[in-house]
């Protein structure tokens, strides 16, 4: 895989002579995103793209060529895999669809294909793929742009929209590897590349069919014990099983009998295609949730009893507090306020101020034995003004001592996007949208390792 | 109601000193929100408030009052609410927390309160409560700051953080009831005035105990051949069922046995917290989907299968396209392109431009008379360089030749909130966060009437 994520030198062969605005030039996108290595267009009717020199055939350039990535109609791939062959590539993207994903004929191009490979000890990524996203060496093969923002995430997907749309998915994205069809490279190879990837901490994987299914879940179970992986599992209906066929070619059926298993290992399965990002982050930056008992803090009764119903159904539960803890906001509530879990602060924040109550609240159960984790519920106030009540920074404060528990927040107000940055600045306690979202993280953090 | 919700002249009794930041002061927080009627503030402490004449009994108001908000310790409140009877005040908001949510005795405090209530013709919103959140005439009890935008929503809630954390749950609110203890005033009568309310259209629920149980299930089987009822209840579990309790004193449980009723009556039910703004702005903008056949159209093959599975789990499938839909897709596609339901549009947008394919699409399956419902794929691109690839006008164009039927749209990519405003412009096109609510948001159009 090294040469297909550090390339020195890449063959773009069929690449467009139309650049600019519509015409999805790998090229240019590949020079936009700052690719330092060599670069040979490989275009028999053009002469030179983007200042560059074309060449007709590979077979032309007398260089080293790490890469080839092949985007021609499939009619042409054949042949152009051959003349890889006689230029030495070892290793060749192949960017279009038709193949697997389309029909009959496309099927047994892909065979061919995956045939010539075999025979010449070229490894394959693709058909149908947008490739390979490097932002350690800003490296893309990606004719849609992408954002180039490094994290600690490497992504395994077989589609194109986990690069463009990693806003929606995994979040910034390490290293990517686009399968596509996998006529070649799958599931097992690209595990194995993350797992030795020092870079790699986190492995989000978007799956439609398992294929080398036996040595992917042999090597997940394994990897899982050093590196957090979370696989969101499409294709679960009988329809969009039978369209999973027709989008790579793929079998998607005989999943779920691995679940249990791989759910044991510590795997993450994702249940909705918005969770990526929050599973992405909470491991990314909280500590691991050493047991089932979680404390929750807020301004508002209603807001508790929702999260404790969500806890609950991720299998979390309201941890008893200790006398101690409670005493530490009943000494600041009026005498009538009946104080547990969760930890109702309002009156005491009428009488005492947001900041002051808040940090003794979120000190007194993270320092309490029983707790595993917390939940904080927050006000995101229109600022200036009610500045008064944003906690964010007292909380921070709070975080810096240590103590290894995990803590989420939900903020409700006119100011959110606002005010979940300043309680994530200290890349301590992270921030959800809902409720719901915050429990089910918490519950995430379990693992066995 | 209409006394509580438009009153005239506003007694606030036990109103505090303090203003500016952390005072919580409600006639600052009803002067700043804009209310034109006579507000008299009485503390027997005070010679003036914010420059308006301070009284030291109700009883001194020589005018007129429609409505008295007590914000007094509880203590007090049972001597203030016989001076309201004696000034022969008829409607009274109990703001102040310590009562049936806290402990016997507070437990005792509100049935005397009740009594008084009952004894002289008084109807009471309480206590702790919020109170009304009017915004049709920029009117609000709340000590805390609200945003006043105006909606068809009405709210009725058991909780301030559904006034205060608006955008988190029903989005803009028209007009709110906080019932908070609910002693007296309840759900019952919270939604009859919404039934008979022309402004209101859509009426958002959040219950945590039923009380009035009998009353409210029959109207809201009522109104809901009407207006539409959304209705997010919490404390579902034994645990929260205890903390219910105490936060306002009411007994959550015995509410599982009516929901099949009333989910037959069209009333929508909410499994999670973040979801009722997404079902307000579903119900406020779109058609009724009149069967369950819903055509995607798509950029990526892989977010087709997933809204595909979504769907499935939400008693939605997809429909099947009859061949002249088709053909208008297949003409502007490569020979070798599977098309079906999902609908790839991709190597037609490759060729022929994004604008112009995604609308003949959209017009074609509006257009199906198979098709009851649709789902659009589209990319949220960075602009102005790829704005070429934002469909939202060519969209929004189609839609103005009224299909009546409903189109929820979900984008991905790094522009997404300036691309949804763009799509959300014309009125109908709504989008969604993820595929998962895009495909919910359409299963709660099913509606019986």
């Amino acid at each position: 895989m090294k040469k297909f994520m550090e390339p020195e030198s890449v063959a773009l062969i069929g690449l467009s002579r139309k650049t600019g605005p519509g015409s999805y030039n790998i090229m240019e996108n590949m020079i936009r995103f700052g690719y330092k290595g060599k670069i040979f267009p490989v275009n028999p009717n053009a002469r030179s793209i983007l200042g560059k020199k074309s060449f007709s055939n590979i077979k032309e350039i007398q260089e080293n060529i790490d890469l080839a990535v092949i985007s021609a109609p499939r009619e042409d791939t054949i042949n152009i895999l051959n003349d890889c062959a006689k230029a030495d590539i070892k290793y060749v993207i192949i960017v279009n669809q038709g193949f697997a994903d389309a029909d009959k004929k496309g099927k047994e191009i892909q065979n061919t294909i995956k045939e010539i490979g075999t025979r010449h000890g070229i490894r394959i990524l693709g058909p149908n793929t947008l490739g390979i996203l490097n932002n350690y060496n800003n490296f893309t093969t990606s004719f849609m742009p992408l954002t180039n923002e490094k994290s600690s995430v490497g992504l395994i997907c077989q589609s194109g929209i986990l690069f463009v749309g990693a806003e929606d998915f995994s979040g910034a994205i390490g290293k990517g590897i686009d399968l596509g069809n996998g006529c070649d490279i799958g599931f097992f190879e690209a595990l194995k590349y993350f797992q030795e990837d020092p870079d790699i901490k986190i492995i989000a994987i978007h799956m439609e069919g398992l294929y080398q299914g036996k040595e992917f879940l042999s090597l997940a179970n394994d990897v899982a014990k050093k590196k957090r992986i979370i696989l969101l599992k499409t294709a679960l209906t009988e329809t969009s099983i039978k369209s999973a066929m027709s989008h790579t070619g793929n079998m998607a059926g005989n999943f779920q009998i691995h679940e249990g298993v791989m759910k044991q290992a510590g795997i993450v399965f994702l249940e909705e295609d918005g969770q990526m990002k929050y599973a992405v982050k909470t491991l990314c930056n909280m500590p691991a949730l050493k047991g089932n008992n979680i404390a929750v803090i807020t301004f508002s009764g209603a807001a508790g009893i929702m999260v404790a119903d969500a806890l609950e159904k991720y299998g979390l539960k309201l941890s008893t507090l200790s006398h101690n803890t409670i005493n530490k906001i009943a000494k600041l509530s009026p005498d009538w306020m009946p104080l547990g879990n969760p930890l109702d602060i309002w009156p005491a924040v009428m009488k005492y101020g947001a900041e002051k109550v808040y940090s003794i609240a979120l000190e007194a159960v993270l320092s309490d034995s029983q707790v595993n984790g917390v939940v904080c519920i927050s006000i995101a106030p229109l600022l200036p003004d009610f500045s008064f009540l944003d906690v964010s920074e007292s909380l921070n404060a709070v975080m810096k001592k240590q103590f290894n528990k995990p803590v989420a927040a939900w903020l409700y107000g006119p100011n959110k996007d606002e005010i979940s940055k300043r309680f994530e600045s200290g890349k301590k306690i992270m921030t959800y949208p809902t409720l719901e979202t915050a429990a089910w993280s918490l519950s995430i953090l379990k693992s066995n390792y």
